[in-house]
């Protein structure tokens, strides 16, 4: 045990104003996870500062979006994600398009002196979408395992999988030393989905198999999670994200006959320890320094990723043969900016691509799509009232 | 999301290798949390050196015991724990006095040159029971509720206060600017005791109130761990255990109508995730260094720390009117020796008052004691089949 409990005080507030900004939001007939954002952003260094984004927080909240990631997995059926391949392939593609073009230009205008380096990174930084946002209000709304939720899904996967083919393109163009050949990113990505597959469909029938004895020991929760922890860990180490690592093993463990025990006790601990955590830790990274001298490329910077994200994606879905509703909700869905536009910032900060004004910038943007996603989609979903799109 | 994800590897193996240890350990039919800690032993430094405890695994591991604890005071009846109040008191002084005692002559007897005062320390060091590994060990053989099993909680409650105070006076003669006034002291334990009933019981009574609503709302496990994570926040702060904090949190939740609820999700919890990384992380934390130089010393303060408990603990309870096989169940019970013995002999380091030596003995102490006493506690409750004790 160590000295100094300031940790179980630290979580403990956490929880309690997570809870308090869940609950107003839900009064204002709004998302949980808007006011547990709203709430890391009061409590944060961004208003009040009483409390501060710890390793130990950090990590708690990394489970929490893994967990997160996991059940939005085990809640997929695997023929529904399959049947929506092509369309969610549609969905990425015009998803990165658009952000990135708008990105680029946004950067070129907003900006006097900008390089097109660095134009060029800021679109790279737009195309990734942060599902987990869209996730949980998709939860929320019991709409994540309907036709769109699924699309949103595939679409978010291969978004961030081209994001990092894209940003391995532009950082070995930037600095030839720094960056990883381009085949072996593709390499390391197409051997992450091959191992998953194989070892993760091996796994699931020795699950299967020893279905009974697992059950009886109580052993069958523990797997789920040491499972889904190492497929997070070396989805990240082979440069795919931690949470498509997780999610993915969602995915697998929905095919056991034990997918909605184990999505019942996973539930459980990540809705009263784990994702709490990781929403309003969003809202704790976020500081407002240096907001005034770049306020105009801030702004430009947002509505290109939030206009890009909408035009492209509700372009893809059309073609998808998607309606037009159906094809905004998803276009919405895909809005939310996160952990993968801040590593990717970090990383143009490092290698000196970027100005600080573009990390004020994305800080920004990350705090306006989290915000405005939950809200926008529960509007998409409102008016009508006899929805035909209720699969969920 | 942090860049590197190791922590989801070393958590991973930390559940991985405790799930094998305790498998293990139950083949020979032995409780599951001596594999625990035998395997962090073997992975550990001492070992292997396969893994390291970190911030956040030590972290973990203490909201492990914490929910340990907190659910040994869910399986408390508060009125068991009253009618035993009486019998844990003069149990708790014995297993204070005698090894206090065996302590002071063990050092005097086996390190020459020995100074009065660190016998003394020693003295002290040995006097704190750590109540978690025989609560486990107890709830695996279905014995917590016992008679014994609130014999043993309630006098780990007072040995850990008992060993509080006589920390202080002993520091306070070492070296008086470091030593705080022992009335503060044992004001300050008085306040968190009557904080924690006056607090506890108005919380326990607004809970009940709102039963529903909560039950309804699903907070009700929310609720339980910021209250928990509170209260061992202030009594860690307030000069008792973080542990002691939980238990008592954990008995005035039992005394809502959502006893047996809370209890079920927090055993979920805690069992698949948090307590193995605690059993693990004790043996993560041994090391062998300095070991050849001490081994007379430390064979001498084990055998004093054991038999101090046993002979001390053995003699209160047969006052107490326990017949000879339930007063050696309950002394065997108050033999383990771990974060407090631990945070003591580092204080003792950090005043001057110890050696080296000491400090290496003492982890030895710790390594056998949560070993035999699982191991023992099953062989005191083995041999008579037909038990009249069997309450829990």
């Amino acid at each position: 045990m160590d000295k100094g409990a300031i940790f179980l005080l630290e979580i403990g507030l956490i929880l309690l104003f997570a809870n308090i900004g869940g609950y107003i939001s839900k009064k204002f007939d709004q998302p949980a996870v808007l006011g547990q954002i709203i709430v890391g952003l009061i409590i944060g260094p961004a208003v009040f500062n009483v409390i501060k984004a710890t390793v130990f927080i950090n990590h708690m909240a990394e489970i929490g979006v893994i967990l997160l990631m996991f059940i939005a997995g085990l809640e997929t059926d695997l023929e529904d994600l399959k049947a929506s391949g092509q369309s969610s392939l549609i969905i990425a593609v015009g998803g990165v398009l658009f952000p990135a073009a708008f990105g680029i230009l946004a950067v070129f205008l907003a900006k006097s002196g900008s390089t097109f380096q660095e134009q060029l990174f800021v679109g790279v930084i737009l195309t990734a979408t942060s599902v987990s946002i869209t996730v949980q209000a998709l939860r929320e709304l019991k709409k994540l395992r309907s036709k769109q939720g699924m699309a949103i899904l595939g679409a978010a996967i291969i978004d961030d999988v081209v994001g990092i083919i894209l940003l391995t393109l532009v950082v070995s163009t930037v600095n030839p030393s720094e960056g990883t050949s381009i085949f072996l990113v593709i390499l390391k990505i197409i051997s992450f989905f091959a191992i998953a597959l194989l070892f993760g469909f091996g796994f699931s029938r020795v699950i299967t198999k020893y279905s009974d004895v697992m059950r009886r020991e109580g052993r069958l929760l523990t797997s789920a999670l040491i499972f889904c922890f190492f497929m997070a860990f070396i989805a990240e180490e082979m440069g795919v994200a931690a949470i498509i690592g997780a999610y993915i093993t969602g995915v697998i463990f929905s095919t056991t006959p034990h997918r909605n025990r184990v999505s019942h006790e996973i539930q459980k601990i990540a809705y009263s320890l784990f994702t709490p955590i990781f929403f309003v830790n969003i809202g704790l990274k976020v500081t407002f320094e240096g907001i005034g001298d770049s306020i105009m490329l801030s702004i430009a910077v947002i509505l290109a990723a939030i206009f890009g994200k909408i035009i492209g994606c509700l372009l893809g879905a059309k073609i998808s043969k998607f309606n037009f509703r159906e094809s905004l909700q998803i276009s919405i869905g895909m809005i939310p900016r996160a952990e993968v536009a801040l590593i990717v910032t970090s990383l143009g900060l490092k290698l000196k691509v970027i100005g600080h004004d573009i990390f004020t910038s994305i800080i920004l943007l990350v705090l306006v799509s989290t915000i405005i996603t939950p809200i926008l989609l529960k509007m998409a979903y409102k008016e009508k009232k006899l929805g035909s799109d209720n699969i969920a």
